[in-house]
């Protein structure tokens, strides 16, 4: 099997263009000096770029192929989700060892396009450059969203309810499960339940239509995705709201595995499920007159639960409230310290 | 001076941030999951994205940091430029070894701002990450076109004449004298007419006006800009247009500083500026029956000189005339090899 640089960039980039459909509404797809499509009628552009890098946010000892391409585009897409948006295109920026396999290639478009199909994301371009570093994949989604829809972090007011999609913490213990399974060379159980656990961290659903439901419905007065965890995203919405967040430990949605994980080394879950980052869930906030809404939200998305777990607060700090004690929120993460 | 690392991506974004104006259909701006925009009314939305990696598209050794902001704008911009596009915004993803000083990133915001404040671009998200490997200064430009505006490659027709603006060669021996200039601790002449040759491979100035003018005159039939180098081009409109081009070598717009340099080292300069990369001209297309409205556009766009090279022909082949005879058109330059 042929290197990308025994391929070279043109011969790439027919390989994956040749993949590619396009809808009616992409005038000039890949192959030209840019794409041109249609915007969304009455709606708003959205967009939003985020890299994955080899060594920092996967490992291609433990990652395979198809997930860093899944993960690509769902950080993205997550983006997306948490202002609202409908998804609709992706340029895909690749760079890449000159070592890398072809076939490495073809298979983190399969896991790409695979999540792009089912949220008809069409890819209407990209550029390829060889590196000397580690592979890096970056991704610009652009979405679309009607003008009084915008889901932003900035309109939680006190009394506002939080919620939160999904489950939490799952994401970092598949992670350290990777980093210790069998089949990464090392000596981790192979349990079924941490199998299903990694899937958090290797292939990450994005809440897409929860988003778009929320920001159709105007359920939801503000909206965040928790790419750096729920430490991060309960901050970020209070600082950009000027308000506080009080969260109720005993109400966070962390699965029995991910307990079980935790209670076996002596960690806190509660505490590493806070802290831990590469979540997709939304986290958002509610009015209590809009709960009816709410409501229909969690009608249109099926079996994805949806957690209250807290409250907005006038005073501008962010706690965390456990056996009737109140004590300070956990430090998030950082990727980049 | 801290390091970026030191610094911390939040703050690293917040002290980029803080530098932007955000023109009044920027909904969203940085700060929040995504970028949200008002698409211009009755145009199509025109994306590009391109990555410039330390090692492959610059070398931070030689090219300043200010220089290298502004490259990763001018070659997206130079790519919407082509498209008959006005450029509107550009998204910013970078990956920063953790060893780079902060003031390294303020500089290349500096090169990168000047550019876009020149050319109204509103830089409205971005993201940034730690890499173990090379810095990487990914940008995705977002421009707007009118639907009967596009410039495609596909467009030219036998008979159309082929034109390139501003000059070609200078950015190939702009970076062989950095290579070897004083500066960089090398041995090479310090000759003011090479200093400012640099400039094209340091400095390119994106052909953005004319390339809007070109599509809102609908003076060209195609158009591509010459990133990868004339070579490329010519292959590029002859291939997309099913058609060949047939260039006047005597014609080509070789400035005479980069003409000595070659004659210096007896190196063939229409060879080398044909073949060399990293040229941010437009190479197009007209009818010669559009020849006034290139004559308009010429007028509107100033001093910026534009030279009529060849013709497209019936044969698909692309050749290159000299003195009465023709002979096989150079190969061109490509970045991934």
């Amino acid at each position: 099997m042929p290197t990308v640089s025994e391929l070279g960039e043109r011969v790439l980039i027919q390989r994956i263009t040749a993949r590619l459909a396009q809808p009616a509404w992409v005038v000039v797809g890949p192959g030209d000096d840019a794409a041109v499509i249609e915007p969304e009628p009455r709606a708003l552009d959205v967009l939003t770029t985020d890299a994955q890098v080899d060594g920092i946010h996967f490992d291609r000892r433990f990652v395979p192929p198809d997930a860093i391409g899944h993960r690509a585009l769902a950080v993205n897409l997550s983006d997306l989700a948490a202002m609202g948006a409908t998804p609709r295109a992706a340029l895909l920026s690749l760079a890449l060892p000159e070592d890398l396999p072809a076939s490495f290639v073809d298979a983190m478009l399969d896991g790409l396009l695979a999540l792009a199909s089912r949220h008809r994301v069409a890819l209407i371009g990209g550029n390829i450059t060889q590196s000397p570093g580690p592979l890096v994949v970056d991704v610009t989604a652009i979405g679309a969203v009607g003008p009084r829809r915008i889901l932003t972090r900035g309109g939680a007011r006190p009394g506002d309810e939080v919620y939160v999609t999904g489950s939490i913490g799952g994401a970092a213990v598949g992670l350290a499960w990777l980093q210790e399974a069998p089949a990464s060379g090392g000596d981790g159980p192979d349990d079924p339940s941490l199998r299903q656990t990694a899937e958090r961290y290797l292939r990450p659903e994005p809440r897409v239509r929860a988003g778009m439901m929320l920001g159709r419905n105007r359920a939801a007065s503000a909206c965040m995705d928790l790419s750096d965890g729920l430490a991060d995203g309960v901050r970020g919405i209070a600082e950009a709201s000027n308000a506080g967040i009080a969260v109720d430990a005993g109400a966070l949605p962390i699965d029995a595995a991910v307990r079980r994980w935790h209670e076996q080394r002596g960690t806190d879950a509660t505490i590493a499920a806070v802290a831990g980052g590469d979540e997709y869930e939304l986290l958002f906030t509610v009015r209590p007159a809009h709960r009816g809404r709410l409501r229909q939200v969690q009608r249109l998305v099926g079996d994805l639960p949806i957690s209250r777990i807290g409250v907005v607060t006038k005073e501008r700090k962010v706690v965390m409230r456990e056996a009737g004690r109140e004590r300070e929120f956990p430090q998030g993460f950082e990727h980049f310290r």
